[in-house]
């Protein structure tokens, strides 16, 4: 695939005066997201998103659209999605963006994508935001997706408008956000009604979609219009009155290139170091203290400094996925003033009841962090003298693959010793995919050394009574520490990328499973494993062979 | 990898006088299983087996020492795997055969591997026989993975015995037999120590393995055999006296070959069209009445029809997925008398508690069934007039993608119509490895579905009646069902095998995840995924380049 038109990278900030997509209508407590896609908007040269079909530029849009609903619309209630074209809802990914992309940039798009449709669902279940899916028009691969993740699905009864899964049958790989699972673990559909769903291309319509479960309800046309708003406002109203809350503006996010490739936010830093092929990532404590009241807060608004990090971080993290594919590994470092960075946060946790900024704020930092779980590079911490892993902070610590902390005094080096303070976020406030804190993951077979860290909440850990608590993997004096980092780096630069990427996925998420952990664990790999094979991508593959009138010649072998 | 020596078939029959690689020492409740490969004993040509290394071959003994211990050996409680070597425990699978394999017998090598370390765990958790690993030596790679799957791991303190996953390091490729599943969540291990533990190529060992939850049990040297012996003594008294129970021999089943690929065995035919790369599976009836006693149970042994049809299946299974790769359908039919069917699975059923035949037939049919829910080719079953899809026989009928069931009366055709009959065993004597019956997994979004099918045990349900409980996907009567059937085999047979092994990985298993679920769905398919990639397969790639003194060079690009 090439470049964008520009030669840019991909920039994941935008706003909706710059749509190209979607617009938004707002009434009351009720919002209409239309999806309404510019053929000629896609983010590289050579295809046209015919059909409201989608690109990544079309899904960097929504989630913007998602994120904006939850900041900028407190007083939303209910998204009805809907499409701005006559008889097409969408017709999913573009498929030949998908038959010329490489196959990083498949996966990487699959998983934004993939993230993206989960806020759907976490804005229904977390801030009382639900999303409704009105479909009219074919709604086929992605499209259907789309509509899957929606709290409920309503189909136009009018002879044409349909669901579909055509993927595995029109171009031989697999619905590539979250289809197959959600058909069978969210809606629960039986088994062989799903194997026959997700092999007629043309899609189920009408009343048998409803008996399948594959919608909620399906809708006579010309009583359409009105039960779409019906429902919308039956699904604002469950929340009760939320018109008390005004919005905050996220306003763009400043970020400055290096030559390098390095990237400097205002609290955020990302360093680049290409021959050891490592990003480190440094973030910053706050200079200001934790707002003095709700209005201080709401007045700060995206300028308040736990919401401008996790915005900075997200920004950063998703950066180095998509522009900076060679970097294998990804460094955390954070310098600041613990106590402080606390304040921040326990202001927030505080209020996170009565208050719907510092709940979002906190949610926020719930998908933030879920986001550098599911991130495949190598990720490490290293807890430096002058740190501040505290909290939230340290969540990030957890979330690494291992963490290095310096133990004692460093030489020449007069900043505070490395410490870890753990705060009542460690406790419950942002789990993971599989619904467990990160603590109880790490702590799966001894619950009760959670319990034991639970007790040290506030206190400065340093490097033994952190190592003692198992908070980190190793500590290393001012003798040892150099060597152990750079050899560490080094070998795990050696490993291969791929086999790194397959370990950490299988390690970072023990315990339960969720319908998060399977799309990312179980549904991705298959995928991942059929964008490589040759009866996709090979020259005579299906997806490659898509619009040419001929069919994919296929290897028979079953493996 | 080139044909094996003679250039046969392989064949999933042996016994213990054919054994190569194994040998059993029986002391009453205890067995030892050592294992001592012939390294000239390779199944195929190009490689030798060196330091306890293992192929499919030495596999397949495993496989049958396993199984004859729960039927010829009961009165075992306890077996303690161990080498048969000096220095060496077991140095996995073997890197040149696995570097020479094609990816469809890489793949298909690692299920059934797979599904032996889990007869490990089932034989302990089901029949009172567990096992015990007992290491001297390098343990590595699948050699740990072999540990792993035991019920209790004693490692020797002599300085050098060692447990190690060097697969990422050093081959570029993931454990393949379930070792990360059953670091974190089996043993629970720390997941930053499971990360360190599987990059370092030499492994862990002495005090630190027991720390890390790598092993239950660290032994001084010259405590070693004293301490095997013991705690071989306290796992088998576990169990009480089991020596009141006296084995069955398995006798070799007969089976015949045609010239077309065919199979016939006693119970079973497997049919071959290559044309529509189609398999079907014919099951039989049996044509005896049910045991008159358990008496009479014991002294049919391996020729009673349960028993016999059970070991007929699984062969037969194992022989298509091995050496037929592209019928890529396989269709499961049956003929016989359902109510002797059902008389003979009833006996089982009832004497289950008190007799361990009866039980082991039915733990046996629960493991063919999960081999039949685990190939991965489209399945599908036709239930035609003069069926007996009755009790376990109807399990295959819901582990299929999806069911065909004739309806009504069939012109010239003077057999009974087709019909389901539902019984106890329906209802959670054959779990699948979600943890669910499969017609709880069926019917996740209907629970009340199954005790609606539940309420009619043992009634026979003709096509109207078991479509209306959901049991079957279609039913066409005598003017369609001919051309509805070849429909879906064309249709299916055009359809790229590598996305249906996808979507029916998905869809298969809805609802709660288990220990095999994960292995089977997530690590494999990341397994999959990475077997494929240039990084370890490539001309350059780490696996083929193993043994060179060459490292594999790597596309540094994370996906």
């Amino acid at each position: 695939m090439r470049r964008n038109p520009l030669g840019q990278r991909i920039d994941f900030g935008t706003q909706p005066s710059r749509y190209r997509h979607w617009r938004i209508v707002f009434d009351g407590p009720v919002a209409t997201l239309f999806m309404d896609v510019d053929e000629n908007g896609g983010l590289f040269d050579g295809y046209q998103l015919k059909l409201n079909s989608y690109d990544l530029g079309v899904d960097i849009e929504l989630a913007d659209a998602v994120q904006r609903l939850r900041f900028e619309h407190p007083e939303v209630g209910a998204v009805v999605l809907r499409s701005g074209k006559e008889r097409v809802f969408c017709a999913g990914a573009n498929i030949r963006m998908l038959g010329a992309a490489e196959h990083t940039h498949k996966v990487n798009f699959c998983k934004f994508t993939n993230e993206t449709r989960n806020t759907f669902e976490a804005a229904g279940a977390e801030s009382g935001q639900s999303y409704l899916c009105a479909i009219k028009g074919t709604c086929a691969g992605g499209g259907y997706e789309l509509a899957l993740a929606c709290d409920h699905i309503l189909l136009a009864d009018d002879g044409s408008s349909a669901v579909a899964l055509p993927e595995a049958p029109l171009l031989a790989v697999l619905p590539g956000t979250g289809g197959l699972t959600r058909l069978t673990d969210k809606r629960k559909v039986r088994r062989d009604l799903a194997d026959v769903f997700s092999t007629i291309e043309e899609g189920v319509k009408g009343r048998r979609a409803a008996e399948w479960r594959l919608v909620d309800e399906v809708v006579p046309n010309k009583a359409f219009e009105e039960t779409v708003a019906a429902r919308a406002r039956e699904f604002a109203a469950r929340v009760g009155d939320k018109t008390g809350g005004r919005g905050i503006e996220l306003t763009p996010i400043d970020r400055t290139f290096a030559a390098d490739g390095g990237v400097t936010y205002s609290l955020v830093e990302v360093a680049v170091d290409r021959a050891k092929g490592l990003a480190t990532i440094t973030l910053h404590g706050p200079d200001a203290d934790a707002p003095a009241s709700l209005e201080a807060l709401h007045t700060e608004g995206a300028r308040t400094w736990a919401l401008r990090l996790a915005r900075e971080l997200d920004d950063a993290i998703l950066h180095l996925r998509f522009n900076e594919l060679e970097l294998g590994v990804i460094c955390f470092k954070s310098q600041g003033d613990a106590v402080k960075a606390l304040a921040h946060e326990n202001f927030l946790v505080e209020h996170r009841v009565q208050d719907w900024l510092s709940r979002e704020i906190l949610l926020y930092w719930k998908r933030v962090l879920k986001r550098v779980d599911l991130t495949s590079r190598s990720l490490v911490a290293f807890v430096e003298t002058g740190s501040c892993f505290a909290g939230l902070l340290a969540e990030i610590a957890f979330a690494c693959d291992r963490s290095y902390m310096m133990n004692g005094a460093f030489e020449g080096d007069n900043r505070a010793p490395a410490a870890i303070t753990l705060a009542e976020s460690n406790f419950g406030v942002a789990p993971m995919s599989n619904g467990l804190t990160r603590l109880q993951t790490r702590f799966l077979g001894e619950p009760e050394a959670v319990e034991a860290a639970r007790a040290e909440i506030g206190k400065p850990l340093e490097a033994e009574a952190a190592s003692r608590l198992g908070l980190v993997t190793f500590a290393f004096d001012d003798i040892d520490w150099e060597d152990e980092v750079r050899i560490f780096l080094e070998e795990r630069a050696s490993f291969s990328p791929d086999a790194m990427t397959g370990m950490e996925a299988n390690l970072r998420f023990a315990g339960p499973e969720t319908m998060e952990t399977r799309i990312f664990g179980r549904l991705t790999a298959w995928q991942n494993w059929i964008f490589g094979r040759p009866n996709a991508v090979g020259e005579k593959g299906a997806l490659k062979r898509y619009g040419t009138g001929q069919r994919g010649e296929f290897d028979r072998r079953r493996v």
